[in-house]
């Protein structure tokens, strides 16, 4: 007797990332009330369930949707806007004198075009710091992608609070305002070592502790931070963050690029997580992230774009190519990261790494998230494997699908919650606004 | 009175990349005959031409098409066959067996997808090195677009010849075939000096001055290469074919890698061209080639993707953005390889390399090979700078026209000389050969 479902979808290849990582040819997912229920060769699923709706998709390959695991998505309205530049210039002469002027609006926009890049892209979930969170929230909910967001928390006013208190503040009101959203979920986000204090980060800790949510912070970005953290602590970034009792499972670590071996050990012996962002890491020049030496250690890593600044885009496919091509080059070794573990790490890692287990592979009982990239493209030809693809040939622009819940939210160049044309005129004038703002 | 031409083509914005590299919005081209007559505002150009036919492309970003150089189209046929493996064993048991086997039929097919894919990625020159070299000549002229193509040349029997005059017989037979085309041009190509002996290279320079044309090699593409180098002749690669007179404007080395500064010098003093080939560098280990130290020595340095193998694909714009990325994490320095510099590589950078001035900008009496990107795309907008977003913010995927000569060749996910879905068919078939060589 067939069972109903809500959508029966159908395709030529299908890379589940499950367990044994398999892949099916001609295959069919059911999926009812934005939950996987059933997986397997379309035959077998077509006999077996009524669906209330065919989701064909012909010659693409499905795989779970990728996991933007650290970024900073209103800054899409800054993108390209100074490049090339010293860190230091970069930041205070062109990216603080905007930042400290926007206006929740204009976060809420620069969130909705990077959520529309991401849709397009193949991501469906990410993770989020910045100001006004709550505008990124807001965008995050209309354009209907997953993502946990957090308010960064600094040690000095900024536009969204007057002190720390009002910081945690905020973050337990995006917690309060969130907690039964079953795409949206919130983490107490200090900023980094060398803009907060021992009390910042350990009040911050405390709260996520009594939100049981993630804690989000910056480490070990660069030598620079390395060595204002020794000048003004004493103690390199990780002992300092471990002393003041902030590393574990809890807490999601993105950069982790200047560490020692000993280093490495501690991050992975105390289940903190890594977000690797190897573009950023080499616009900025920040260095080499061991990723691959994290790995070996036992630390759970996702991989993440950081903001469109120092990126210039929020593209997981093209950032899973380059962490895979990177670490082979900086390692000397072209075994390092291969194409199966960068792809593990945009989905199984990012889910684990941002406590969202049902996330991350195509399996029954997880969330219907998952994305469709048109195998018709010359790119994506032959294909001797799909994971070499996914993480090697494509550039993201073979994403001809991409479901959250379920819910198909990007299809074959339009969007079915973003009125994208109107976005792109406001997109336009808030860019003006942003010159006149140098 | 105004003048008649073949095409008028308007777009929002030109990047031109002419001397003072010059973007103009509501822009204009003239093209008649394949070649640039005009360009200005549109307001201008309009008046004073009277087109035959108008391409009208709204909301685009035209710049000149990318030149892609140093490449082995045909090796698509075997993209992801084999990755993550030591060089060595990648080579000798995954690609010579299968390329031992090749037919011409074979090559001329894996190179008619190379072509596609890279007229859908905004490439419309390439430099191509490969076995039986005359197939994939004939793809590319089925396809429409450039290349200056070249047999490879081995110290030992090849499919296409038994001996060093049999390989000298085919790359003047080359020469003559296409002498007069205007869209293919030929060069000698020695495979290596590891490959190769004094004899063969001397031989080979002598027939590219005699018939006029380029002399391409790889050089310098490891230390393994130094290394051997050093124990057969006593000499690095770079002072080996210095001391055989095989250095100079003519030679176009790719890779250059393993370098000293006083080989920077040699190479850049000699005026050798370089083709750069940072994901494939990358990918294979090899190193890190010191692009920004050769172009300030005054090398000319054009960028290249290898081939499919050791990428895995012929995308010049995520070529571009590994590029600047990667060098300025290399140097740890931000400031290095800046977008402007990277762009001019892979345009005007290119043209020089390949001896092809007419190529690299739109200016009148340049060749109208010119590309359009959809400026509507998320990851395009908002646009400060149009040349940080050709490097930064690109995947390629942006691509809606591709025009080589004043033909559009790709429009729109379309092939204008390509019977896609036939070709798409032959790749199966010719990838299940590929994998019964295994
Ligand atoms: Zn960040
Ligand atoms: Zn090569």
């Amino acid at each position: 007797m067939p069972t109903p479902c809500d959508t029966l979808l159908t395709c030529d290849v299908l890379m589940t990332q499950d367990m044994a990582r398999t892949t099916i040819n001609d295959a069919a997912i059911a999926i009812t009330n934005g939950t996987i229920t059933a997986v397997g060769p379309k035959t077998e699923l077509q006999g077996s369930f009524t669906p209330a709706s065919h989701l064909d998709l012909g010659p693409s390959l499905v795989m779970p949707g990728l996991i933007n695991a650290h970024t900073h998505v209103s800054m899409t309205l800054l993108r390209g806007l100074a490049d090339d530049l010293p860190l230091m210039d970069w930041l205070t002469k062109h990216i603080f004198p905007v930042e400290q002027k926007l206006t929740p609006e204009l976060v809420r926009l620069g969130a909705l075009l990077g959520c529309a890049e991401m849709l397009r892209t193949g991501t469906t979930c990410f993770c989020d710091m910045y100001l006004m969170e709550a505008a990124v929230a807001e965008a995050v909910h209309q354009s209907g992608i997953r993502a946990r967001v957090g308010e960064v928390i600094f040690a000095f006013p900024s536009p969204a609070y007057p002190d720390l208190d009002g910081a945690l503040d905020v973050a337990r009101g995006l917690e309060e305002r969130w907690e039964s959203d079953t795409r949206i979920r919130t983490a107490v986000m200090p900023h980094a070592v060398y803009t907060t204090n021992p009390d910042l980060l350990q009040r911050s800790y405390a709260l996520a502790e009594e939100l049981d949510v993630p804690l989000h912070i910056h480490l070990a970005e660069s030598t620079t931070e390395t060595a204002q953290c020794l000048e003004q602590t004493g103690q390199r970034p990780v002992a300092y963050l471990q002393d003041l009792g902030l590393l574990g499972p809890r807490t999601l670590a993105a950069h982790c690029v200047d560490l020692t071996d000993d280093e490495i050990s501690i991050l992975a012996d105390s289940g903190t997580c890594v977000s690797h962002c190897p573009e950023s890491n080499m616009k900025l020049a920040s260095g080499f992230c061991p990723a691959q030496k994290l790995l070996d250690a036992g630390a759970m890593m996702g991989i993440g774009t950081d903001g469109a600044c120092s990126n210039n885009n929020l593209n997981m496919f093209t950032e899973m190519g380059t962490a895979a091509l990177v670490q082979k080059v900086h390692r000397m070794d072209p075994t390092v990261l291969r194409a199966q573990t960068v792809l593990d790490m945009a989905t199984l890692g990012g889910a684990a790494s941002l406590h969202w287990p049902e996330l991350g592979s195509i399996e029954a009982g997880k969330a219907a998230d998952l994305i469709a990239l048109d195998l018709t493209r010359p790119n994506m030809q032959p294909m001797y494997n799909p994971a070499s693809h996914a993480v090697y040939a494509t550039n993201g622009g073979e994403v001809r699908l991409t479901m959250v819940e379920g819910e198909v939210l990007y299809q074959d160049g339009s969007y079915t919650r973003l009125d994208y044309p109107a976005l792109l005129n406001e997109i336009r004038e808030a860019a003006h606004w942003v010159q006149k703002q140098l």
